[in-house]
């Protein structure tokens, strides 16, 4: 019984036939990521498609796993994506098994930089695609190409084997902070779909469910890419979750018809100050619900997201993203309202008009759209940090060390029957 | 010179026919409603086309000034509402010129009722309805038919000059209150557009704009009908304000990146006790700007949105609007994947679907779509509520009575011209 195998029946994800990826038994939901080891294919829940068709996509080829597969964002959601990653490496070394050692590094060092490129944010991605490459040279230190490949596809599935456990272990540690009765807001896609299965903030509350506890949950429609009304929707309702949405600035008004009781969020990078980079809105959340005073506030994630060589959450870089996203259904209505004769052929295709938009500071006429990925809260208004090696108050992070995290990771997933590859130890230092 | 003339000169409105609408010659913003005497026509800008097209709607018919010229939100915002329904009232009686006495009377009745129906919560527009009947029967006891209609114009020129009389002191009151190189964050259309001219939030931020001082307004998207991204960036652009547009859940970010030193809001309803009834949303900027410490909140309104009568802002009824308010951008969208071959013919059209939504509290299984109209900001978040009959602390509201509130208005609108015609005389009692 290989690893994944023993991980999968763990956990209790099984075949589904109909979904064509694993599920997750208890609570429905499907894994993201998977590679089909007889037909040798990458196998990804096609996100593009949620919340309107349930399909998984499926290549042999290691370009198209890199795009359209991760930079289409057919796959999202950092360890999803690192995960994804390391079997995109593997049918790079697949589809280059036949050429001579050298011209095999070469070839793999090549891909190896354009999967890297795909998604230039992401550093799980990196760090996967980096592990594999590692592993690939240790093998070739000993033996050939076959050797190689067989070692790519240990890290590979060492990838999504260890992201599978330590978002176990993520649930264990934050459903006993979850009551029976909760009514919890949520804000983007910090769920299961943003992992390789059960991850952040949405797994743990659907365990939670599927356990018995009643909960409900409010989900925040995030413009401007809409994660919350589409995937975060979508996932809960296949867990049966209940799920009220709303719109980003019905906050204060959903916190008091619902009464609200807890926020439970995903996380983009946490700081050693203990401040949290999240989705754009979230700090505002944080804010509003500080003036209620009796709604706790907590972010899920990964150990991978903290990062302990930045000291503040003031020095987190915010990517700016495409002011696309932001007129894009404003684009589809005018075409709607020309459809439909409320607008004539000379009106405008799309708001603001070109030549008023201006990016950066706008000045006398100019309109300017600003498209934050990300905002930061600061820690003293995040009650805890719940995370797969340990649930902790904002200002505990400063006491961890690489070292300390290195640790703990390793017994846990060590615990669970996955031991680091040998051609990888030491590598996550 | 009548009425009418007397204020569009001194406010500085001209026609522009280019438009087809009178235009402010010193911000360029067009009056949202105005009466074509010559061809006895209403003329509406045509705010459903905003901002891809702009073009003015013109009726004869009292039926379609109220559907679609009033249900229809070709006018929009409770002052306007009631502007546009005085004329429709003269347009029924037009059309109503040879009937009998009584039949006029009795077709009057009917179109009064018609007209009240179209927005059922728009309190301005019940009482410009009321006023046309109020005077129509008093010109009844003394003349004829053409009395009452002559008694109904005359109304409807009050109530229209009334309005533009007294957002220009609406105006006066606020500009001294913003300052050279403002930041100012606006949400929903609190602005010219939601009043004949000039009016609320907007009204006063153009005005001190073209005057010369140096301002830029934070424009918030408003889902789920996007006012702030539609209305307010398209009529800012015309002062040539500069604007930048965010999302609603970029309050946190957006106050840290452009340094927001103000915050300007339209108002829907002022309780007694200072609490404001508005657009949702905006209780969650007063939150979120209540924490910064430096920014000042304010409201911007007239006088008829204060509700004595109502002790708190609790009691305020918050209406709950159409979901599909909330689900028409992923219909397009659905739609527009369909077409770009993203989805498949077998997709859902719509999320989520018909058999999990449900209305109230969902279950286990079932999505609930919460789509409130207004929130409820308290008082003391709120640091001035600034109006056309003086500067309030939202606490002096309760020092307010009905008498003191109706002989300011009479006085500031004796003072610029405008007074009572004779057939309605204490009809605001």
């Amino acid at each position: 019984m290989d690893v994944i195998e023993k991980v999968f029946s763990k956990i209790g994800l099984e075949f589904d036939a109909e979904v064509g990826a694993y599920v997750h038994k208890k609570t429905n939901i499907p894994l993201t990521v998977h590679y089909d080891q007889e037909k040798e294919e990458l196998v990804l829940l096609d996100q593009t498609k949620l919340p309107f068709e349930v399909a998984v996509w499926r290549t042999k080829d290691w370009r198209e796993a890199g795009d359209p597969g991760i930079k289409g964002m057919i796959v999202r959601g950092s360890q999803a994506i690192g995960c994804a990653a390391g079997y995109a490496m593997l049918l790079a070394a697949n589809s280059f098994r036949n050429l001579k050692e050298n011209r095999f590094t070469e070839k793999m060092a090549e891909a190896a930089s354009f999967l890297d490129a795909t998604r230039p944010t992401a550093s799980p991605l990196r760090w996967a695609v980096e592990l594999c490459m590692k592993a690939m040279r240790s093998a070739l230190r000993d033996g050939g190409v076959e050797e190689a490949i067989e070692a790519i596809r240990e890290t590979a599935d060492y990838i999504l084997a260890s992201d599978l456990v330590m978002n176990w272990y993520l649930r264990q540690e934050g459903k006993p902070l979850i009551s029976d009765g909760d009514v919890i807001m949520t804000h983007c896609n910090g769920g299961s779909l943003s992992s390789s299965f059960g991850g952040h903030a949405l797994g743990m509350i659907e365990e939670a469910y599927a356990e018995g506890k009643d909960i409900m949950v409010i989900s925040k429609e995030t413009r401007p890419r809409s994660q919350g009304f589409k995937l975060t929707t979508w996932e809960l309702n296949r867990a049966g979750v209940p799920v009220v949405i709303i719109t980003d600035n019905m906050i204060s008004s959903a916190i008091e018809r619902f009464k609200v009781s807890k926020v439970l969020l995903g996380v983009d990078r946490v700081a050693r100050d203990g401040s949290v980079a999240n989705k754009i809105g979230s700090a505002d959340i944080a804010r509003v619900a500080a003036l209620y005073g009796n709604i706790d506030f907590y972010y899920a994630t990964s150990y991978s997201t903290i990062d302990l060589d930045t000291d503040h959450g003031s020095s987190i870089p915010i990517e700016e993203r495409s002011i696309e996203e932001v007129t894009y259904p404003y684009r589809l209505e005018a075409q709607d309202k020309r459809v439909k004769g409320i607008l004539s052929g000379k009106s405008l295709g799309e708001w603001p008009p070109k030549e008023v938009l201006v990016h950066g500071k706008p000045g006398k006429g100019q309109i300017a759209i600003y498209n934050p990925a990300f905002d930061v809260t600061p820690p003293k208004l995040i009650d805890l940090i719940i995370t797969d090696i340990g649930v902790f108050a904002p200002q505990q992070i400063r006491t961890l060390t690489e070292e300390k995290i290195t640790q703990i990771v390793r017994e846990r997933l060590e615990k669970q029957g996955v031991t680091v590859p040998k051609h990888i130890i030491s590598s996550r230092d």
